[in-house]
């Protein structure tokens, strides 16, 4: 313990941040106060606000800070394509790395019937009604490839062909960069069975 | 980047914590938004507490809320003993792993004269002060084995043997758990010439 209880309640403040113990938040206070305090002070009024006024998009549930995201409002995306995603920040890894240009829906989680958590917790009943306004031609699943994250993508591939829309599922397969000997044989097997002509 | 640009905010103002860097910014974004909006709004207030009212100690240059930290206060100290350190993160270090029992002083830094870092910039003329009031008897010179803090450790000793006041250096050596063979050579050659009877 230092000498001083604020100091304290700081270093026990910062450990609601991922991956940060006891050593790192210690490190992190030290470092703020000593050489970081124009910066801490800004990153204090940036979380209080961001807490304060994040909400989630009307139309695709991510994070925000008005009532439809950048995103959905943009006028040079594809509105007919609409991806599922299971968070926001998979919103940020596909915009970063892909060339995908058509809307997102964020289902803030997957369906898991053990934690009581139902389609309509995860907005079912928002997309339903979305797909029958007829705008969406393609729904591209991109759930993560978890037993949860599987079902789910199951479940809504479901919705999505009754109403005569085309489901697609990204592809799974051998990482690029990945060499064949360290990938695991699910992943394998799937690569086989999802092999495309050269 | 995300639909948001107050998200996009978070995420850039999080990377003045140390060791964070885009990829860690955007977790924890996301993790205290979606997940610890409570434990956000705390950090926050804490946050911007800290940097408004943590000042330095007015006789151990650490760092606390009040005038005088908890520890130069306290009555269960041996004020005969003074540690020298360079920063506040050490004396909290010192007092998790030792049952040193003495008071501290901190630098808040090192000699270092191509950067323009004089004795007056590290509060010697306070520690020379502190030292003339005759109640110190020993000073433990803890600051760190590198070439300015040994260089600092040499200047503080000469002040302080010139005062007929002990000055010691916390000893070099080989860690506990430590094997010789992943020891470098200064250690090691150190721990020779630091050995004790047993």
């Amino acid at each position: 313990m230092s000498g001083s209880p604020l100091v304290n309640q700081l270093i026990e403040a910062l450990r609601c941040l991922p991956g940060v113990g006891p050593k790192s938040a210690q490190r992190m206070a030290y470092h703020l106060l000593e050489r970081e305090r124009v910066a801490a002070e800004n990153l204090s009024a940036v979380l209080a606000k961001a807490v304060n006024e994040v909400g989630h998009c009307e139309l695709c549930r991510s994070l925000t800070e008005r009532k439809v995201c950048d995103i959905c409002e943009s006028s040079n995306r594809d509105r007919t394509l609409l991806c599922i995603v299971e968070s926001p920040s998979d919103v940020q890894v596909i915009e970063q790395s892909t060339d995908y240009k058509g809307l997102f829906f964020v289902l803030m989680g997957h369906l898991s019937p053990l934690d009581g958590i139902g389609p309509e917790d995860i907005g079912l009943d928002l997309l339903a009604s979305r797909l029958d306004q007829g705008e969406v031609k393609e729904v591209v699943l991109a759930t993560n490839f978890t037993i949860e994250g599987e079902a789910t993508a199951h479940y809504i591939s479901e919705m999505v062909n009754s109403r005569n829309i085309i489901a697609s599922r990204i592809a799974h397969g051998v990482p690029v960069g990945g060499e064949l000997e360290y990938v695991n044989s699910t992943t394998l097997s799937r690569a086989f069975s999802g092999r495309q002509n050269f």
